[in-house]
């Protein structure tokens, strides 16, 4: 076999075989770095069929570790997001899904750019560790139900030298590379169904409803086509997802919603993908149903429970529930005030390049973080918004950050003087 | 600027300006080689237009030095093959528009693969020097009025980057890749006019008359855009253009057509070129008046006599002319029979890899060549082959060898029982 003519057939618009697929990711480290680029732009502008795809996904899979699970009882559904901007989900969903019964173990990342990242938000919790074993996290499963942690193991080294190269070979936007490159390390994570939240908007990867579809329904085949049922919700991502942008500020805004003291998109998102997480893990037979049985346990507390009992476990200060104060002050706020009118948008990307402006994000991964920092805001898309009170309220231990942070985030709003009408956060959902 | 931005342009169908390509070549040696890979396979899945190529081309010539011919007067017309087997129109041309009055500079190369090379035919000839500096050719030109020579200066840095990496990524297949590769070599030559010979057929890089034709378009129109006259012709190469392949073989067919004693394909291509190279010099007002001249300076000898000079200007030995024994001889001979029937068709590429393999050929350009080595053809589409002479006849120094080259020699050839048309050998021109 020979990358070359490989690299030809795509170009020429042919079909890729199993083996012609598998030789190419068995080439990482061995054929120079200008042959993958060339095939990658050939795939990107001649695509790959389904199961050229699902092939692509299996192949990045096997090319690195594959997290046992199996100790644990009962049906392991992960939830991924494609990113967005204050996407809490995961904080409300993984005790709240536990609290009904499904064992949940979710690997999650750090943030990047103008996206936020789940093991940085839980780190903001005094104590909280995320760096757990494999064992120590079955272990903490079958004790509580839940474990929110770093990955473990190495998990799709092809993905990772693909993923850099289509990086810096504008080779990023391609539906079959996407897809491949989502599926294969969620399914490296070894949990038997996957919840996926494809974000649209101006704060996503992906910028229309159409496009978002046609992903979401590409992960849904490859997941078909190698027996793991995934279900894909396409939500809105025109406006950060939660009120509150930071990290410190998103775990509130979480702890919030499992107080039953907030509802809204965030809360909405939430109980969505968490209910299909319920019916695909076998704990509901219908939507609705899981849907009652996580208000419910919002009302009754479970949900809340489950998160102190998993700061509990992985060494956080489960105080911090009942005194935000425990959690990391920052040393300067600002009210934001702008011209009144109607909400009409965001450039949510934005607000979050904003946010991490202030210090919530970084631009590479080894910057540091500062917890507190970030923006709460205090109206959405369709909201009649009055000047005489602050649009939203910044927080950074830097006023020269917060200076540069208010000027991009006054900038990524757009306010109307006609009325608007509030949008819809679920868009669409895809199943097989 | 920012290649990236260029490379996402280029896969979004979008035109690139004069300072983006100009970038892109500037970048050589800068950027990394998967860059360049994934920008070359965008550029051969979305095209580039005319402007777009014709920069392309200007910015590889500027890469390097451009000769200067201005000291020779008269108007310099250049002449370029896009590669066959047996085509030896360089060694009729340049004696023969010489002896017409046209200045001749001409540059060539030497063989690679299934292809002769003008520089490797002229060193077959004993003394014979191709290594001239600027300086000594113009005075030759001056003198004599042609010379035929090696390259001198670093012409195109950038199209031998781009060349090479194109060859290990795919990506050679693209209209206006290979038309501004060729345009900018020929370009910096520093000729005034250029006459091109695209081949098409199975010796060809074109196989289809339709794709020489789009090729032959795109130089026509590059010479357009940047103020040189190009004429291209479309040639067939479903067989050898001339009846003798190898190098020694080739200037005694070249010698035996400047004395008037064949004609045929060669002899007919060699004219065509040549008219077209007097109009385009100035020589003669139309394509008839100058293929008179060329005529009847085969039949008064003059053609003979330049070439004469040529080889005395170049420290060659001009007995050979009369005495084809002082060329090198080879050490065996074999006469090549086939079945008998009507001749209809050859792998013309496979010829040409026969010859190299019998010696006359090389696979890099640091193996030494057997001059004497070769096929001559008795036998050409749509002739009826006459089973009790031979088909061919091989030499080499090397009884392997030509045991070796027999076979596939043998397989390139197709007979038919019923009567074979004899193909045009010239299948079109462009001129603007």
């Amino acid at each position: 076999m020979n990358f070359i003519d490989i690299i030809l057939k795509k170009k020429n618009k042919e079909e890729l075989t199993e083996s012609e697929i598998f030789y190419v990711i068995d080439q990482i480290g061995k054929a120079p770095d200008y042959q993958f680029a060339s095939l990658l732009m050939a795939i990107c502008l001649n695509g790959m069929n389904k199961t050229e795809t699902a092939l692509l996904t299996e192949a990045m899979l096997m090319s690195g570790d594959i997290i046992d699970l199996s100790e644990i009882e009962g049906i392991k559904v992960d939830k991924h997001s494609t990113g967005g901007v204050a996407d809490t989900t995961t904080l409300v969903l993984a005790p709240l899904t536990a609290s009904c019964g499904l064992p949940v173990v979710k690997m999650s990342g750090r943030g990047l750019g103008h996206t936020g990242g789940t093991l940085d938000k839980l780190e903001s919790i005094p104590g909280f560790n995320v760096s757990l074993t494999q064992a120590q996290a079955v272990k903490q499963v079958k004790d509580i139900g839940v474990v929110v942690m770093g990955q473990t193991g190495k998990l799709c080294p092809a993905d990772g030298y693909l993923y850099k190269l289509r990086d810096v070979t504008g080779t990023v936007q391609s539906i079959p590379l996407i897809a491949s490159s989502i599926m294969s390390k969620k399914i490296a994570v070894g949990t038997d169904a996957i919840v996926l939240d494809v974000k649209c908007g101006s704060g996503a990867f992906m910028k229309n409803v159409d496009d978002a579809l046609e992903l979401a329904e590409e992960m849904v085949d490859i997941g078909g086509l190698i027996n793991k049922k995934v279900t894909a919700f396409i939500t809105n991502m025109d406006q950060p997802l939660g009120n509150n942008v930071g990290n410190t500020l998103e775990v509130i805004e979480a702890i919030e919603i499992l107080k039953g003291n907030e509802k809204g998109d965030l809360y909405e998102v939430s109980l969505g993908l968490g209910s299909q997480m319920l019916v695909s893990g076998g704990i509901a037979s219908t939507n609705d149903e899981a849907y009652d049985m996580l208000e419910k346990n919002i009302s009754n507390g479970k949900g809340l429970e489950k998160l102190e009992e998993m700061i509990k476990a992985q060494g956080g200060d489960p105080d911090v529930l009942n005194d935000y104060s425990l959690f990391k002050q920052p040393k300067f706020t600002k009210e934001i005030y702008l011209q009144g009118g109607y909400v009409s948008g965001f450039d949510t990307e934005a607000v979050g390049r904003a946010s991490a402006e202030l210090g919530a994000g970084r631009t590479s991964y080894d910057m540091p973080i500062d917890y507190s920092a970030g923006i709460v805001l205090n109206a959405r898309i369709g909201d009649k918004y009055d000047p005489s009170v602050p649009f939203a309220v910044m927080y950074s231990d830097s006023e020269d950050k917060i200076n540069s942070a208010e000027k991009i985030f006054k900038d990524s709003v757009r306010l109307s003087d006609t009325p608007v009408e509030k949008p819809k956060v679920i868009l669409g959902m895809v199943a097989r």
